[in-house]
């Protein structure tokens, strides 16, 4: 996420300090990983190439920073705690991407191919059950019980959205209440956490640690509407993995069930028969539901939701004492819904 | 497992505590895993159909019993603590299962339907995982982190020893070091832990907790080479879930490794032949190689196996004084090797 920022000279600093500490997050994380059997290795080096925009990590740490009352001196901010948070995000994050590409059947993932695919279902299953029992582990390793418990309640919050999604895969009359929830268990919710350790490590109170766990799960929400817009409309290429897998899943998303639920009756019948056809395995039927999106207004509308999230997000954050690390977060969260990945 | 005893006058004091702490362990096992969504609560009932002999919790309670200077009231040795501990290791073991049976195709577990069987293997990786969380999420609500740096530990063993399983499926020169290898972390290392919290929480000191560790292992080892057993020379109907799939996975076991290791070169290379044609699927080859290793006295050899193991067991409780829970354990050790599921 970072990455694609374009940085103004006033957040070189905090652009620095967080790139630096990225760089311990992702040592840390390699570095518990580490096994003294051979198979494991190989097979935790392979995800390693998954790690990308780091977004959960570097949420951890400019809370952090943001929170902290040395937020003029980011690097300062960097403590050994807050690397292990980010360490420990990032790995429950990467087991939920290895599960989801199980269960989506993906193939590729940031433009290299998934466990899955090399390796087997198996494999695949029990690596993501690695990655989860490395996040608690190290949690746990932690002074402060206090992450070990959030983590450990956030993960059942995810798998609880996962279970819900699953139960309404092919429900073709999901609603959007029902879909909100499901984004924000799934989603949001370790984002948000993400955000709130980093603030309590920070110095952050209970008030100000859940004003940014609220940051954080808008962020959520909006980046996940962002990922449905490019499963819908992204490039392959561009995206780093498999697209149009949700219409093949017989996943609803967020500008198909904003669609369904304002289009007259013979409209709606024929989108539903377009994805009924999507998910049978009709090629050219994606496309033409994306058009038929298009010119509803649908897509659009979705932009629109993302957007509207991003404003309320950093609105979140305008109590927070002016900073770098506050200012850089707040370009985060509009790179969230800019990104074309 | 405690169900199976044949209870002595004597020990029915413990068999009365151990059966009602059993019954709390359900209980806060259940109500940990309650969700407000439907969906998740009905799979999560489905799961309580799984539970069957809880083996790791009852060798916690006994071990906290055991352990405790008021070993000789086992009533008033089951904390709460213990309840939670027993109910922790259960769910850790409960999502191995759940994942194990993704793995090998599994329809059946204590009679009933699989999770993969009757919704999918997606909804089954996630209910594991689920239960995973609950796991850690349960265990870091108890004010010692002592248990959750050792679950976070146990699980990451307990993963790399599936790796190491996975990564010699089809390895027909699997020796025996490796095997030995993957038993102990992929079943022992969990019975030796469930133990040494008990033993921990009853008032052990690190000495002793780390006997009744070894203890554990020492059991858990047994209990894999019966299962190997079992697994060739049970009967579906009492074992309770599906017998021969270590056969058509690939996977060597105990009395074939053992076999393979001490046959003649004619002979290894006959049975190698029928490993691969029951593999691939040939109905008729699991009854001749079982036929070939009874022969060859294999079968025998890895029953003594077990029972060696569960001597050495019952050697390292000899300094623990002598007491209800002790002798009960002393039992169980010995149901080990002489169940038939």
């Amino acid at each position: 996420m970072h990455s694609i920022l374009d940085i103004p000279d006033d957040l070189a600093p905090v652009h620095g300090a967080l790139a630096d500490a990225l760089q311990r997050v992702a040592e840390r994380f390699d570095a518990h990983l580490a096994s003294d059997l051979l198979p494991v290795n190989d097979l935790v080096r392979h995800i390693e190439r998954y790690r990308g925009k780091m977004l959960r990590p570097a949420l951890v740490l400019l809370s952090g920073m943001a929170c902290s009352p040395s937020a003029d001196d980011p690097e300062a901010c960097v403590t050994d705690e807050l690397i292990v948070l980010g360490a420990v995000c990032e790995m429950v994050h990467m087991a939920t991407l290895v599960h989801d590409d199980v269960l989506d059947e993906a193939a590729v993932r940031r433009r290299g191919q998934t466990v899955n695919f090399l390796h087997g279902n198996e494999t695949a299953v029990i690596l993501g059950d690695l990655l989860i029992a490395a996040a608690y582990h190290l949690c746990s390793t932690l002074d402060d019980p206090y992450p070990s418990r959030a983590i450990g309640e956030v993960s059942m919050t995810l798998c609880a959205g996962e279970l819900l999604q699953l139960a309404n895969r092919e429900n073709l009359s999901l609603d959007m209440e029902t879909y909100r929830e499901i984004l924000d268990r799934k989603t949001a919710a370790l984002i948000g956490v993400a955000c709130r350790l980093g603030a309590r490590q920070g110095g952050a109170d209970e008030a100000l640690a859940s004003g940014m766990d609220r940051f954080g799960r808008l962020l959520g929400l909006a980046f996940q509407i962002q990922d449905d817009l490019l499963d819908l409309t992204g490039e392959e290429g561009v995206v780093g993995k498999s697209v149009g897998k949700d219409l093949e899943k017989g996943k609803l998303t967020y500008p198909i069930i904003d669609h369904l639920a304002k289009a007259e009756p013979d409209r709606r019948a024929a989108t539903l028969r377009l994805l009924k056809r999507a998910a049978a395995g009709d090629e050219a039927a994606p496309n033409k539901l994306v058009g038929v999106l298009r010119e509803d207004g649908a897509i659009e509308r979705a932009r629109l939701a993302a957007e509207s999230l991003v404003n309320e997000a950093r609105a979140v954050l305008a109590p927070l004492p002016d900073s770098g690390p506050k200012r850089y977060l707040g370009r985060m969260a509009d790179a969230v819904v800019q990104r074309a990945f």
